[in-house]
């Protein structure tokens, strides 16, 4: 990440599992706002000004916090119109750090077509951060940018050979894209929490049709 | 790199395009020792101290250098019992970047199975360093580790999944490497430089039986 000025770019920021993925479904069920917060106590405080906090540190959900980090706990009517502070342990840190950027958008399975025509009829300068585990790189996050180079090959010109690399994975997976993850080092590490629903949920594709955008420091769909 | 303390760990620095495969050659024909330098003046100056000098910048040799960067150029029996002073735009500058660590040594296509004896019989932590291009993922060094892991799959635990997404990578690739790496953006970039040559040389496997092993600042094979 150091080594792109995201300065003029658009910047897609996924966290497959489950970060950017929950924030989707949210807004798909009507969610008027979401902020991102890198910082727990900062996301935290925002509950007396009439937020819902939600989030995660190591895949489990906050104490104290209204919601976890699971898709399904953002469905209900119960969050239509509300306004959400969110903190995880890695898709929020991917936002802190795309800051700057020209645009930021989210992206996951779930809006996976949206996020692609976003890409192909807006600006030409695109970075893909995925935001892996602890800064280290994981398998689903990386699957999912292959989508979008494998569906946007005949526009893009890539300036190094992850895109590439991301391309052929992504085509390795695509037909069985959980079996091909049951041994990376995320998916087994959230099969220990149980939430085996939750990753089929997030890996399944083209479920909404909405791209959220950063704007003044908050996500929303316009 | 910064993600990862090298301390404890034996780490193998990997420029396959083709700064490793250089320095495993040139040990292959009986090199005394290379001393690798990220910075082109202090390579130079070596040379009044006896040592040749070689590497290239952006893929070219160095004006005034001795030799460039090409496999072929350490093959006569003019650098048997020489030293050599080393630089280069993305192997070098990774050997410096790994300072510091418990061992480094020097992996290549050229001496594959001489680097998983290697590690197979020596400490557990193991880190490859691919020097990519100009710190961006490159294919052919991905596609090295990949190698590494696919050939020691069960004696390992990653800790991230970069090495398994290298492992698929590799076991694709593996029947016809060249052909893998020809849209990649490294081999696109050395094509233009007519070194097809180089590039073959430098992705055939177990030419030499060697591992170059880092020790007070200079390269030697024990």
């Amino acid at each position: 990440m150091h080594l792109y000025d995201v300065k003029d770019r658009t910047v897609v920021v996924v966290d497959i599992l489950r970060a950017t993925s929950c924030m989707v479904t949210a807004f798909a069920h009507g969610v008027e706002c979401i902020h991102p917060f890198a910082d727990l106590s900062a996301c935290k405080a925002m509950k007396a000004k009439g937020f819902i906090t939600s989030g995660e540190r190591d895949g489990k959900k906050v104490d104290g916090f209204d919601r976890g980090n699971s898709p399904f706990e953002y469905m209900g009517e119960d969050v239509r119109d509300k306004k959400i502070a969110f903190t995880t342990t890695n898709g929020t840190q991917a936002i802190e750090k795309a800051l700057g950027a020209k645009k930021i958008i989210i992206g996951s399975f779930l809006n996976l077509s949206s996020v692609i025509k976003y890409l192909l009829f807006g600006d030409n300068n695109v970075l893909i951060i995925c935001a892996g585990w602890k800064g280290k790189v994981n398998l689903e996050d990386t699957l999912f940018a292959g989508a979008i180079v494998e569906k946007l090959r005949n526009h893009i010109e890539p300036d190094c050979d992850a895109p590439l690399a991301a391309q052929y994975l992504y085509n390795l997976a695509k037909d069985d894209m959980m079996g091909f993850l049951s041994n990376s080092s995320h998916v087994k590490r959230l099969q220990r929490l149980n939430i085996q629903k939750d990753i089929e949920f997030c890996l399944t594709p083209d479920q909404y049709s909405i791209v959220p955008v950063m704007k003044d420091g908050k996500l929303t769909i316009t």
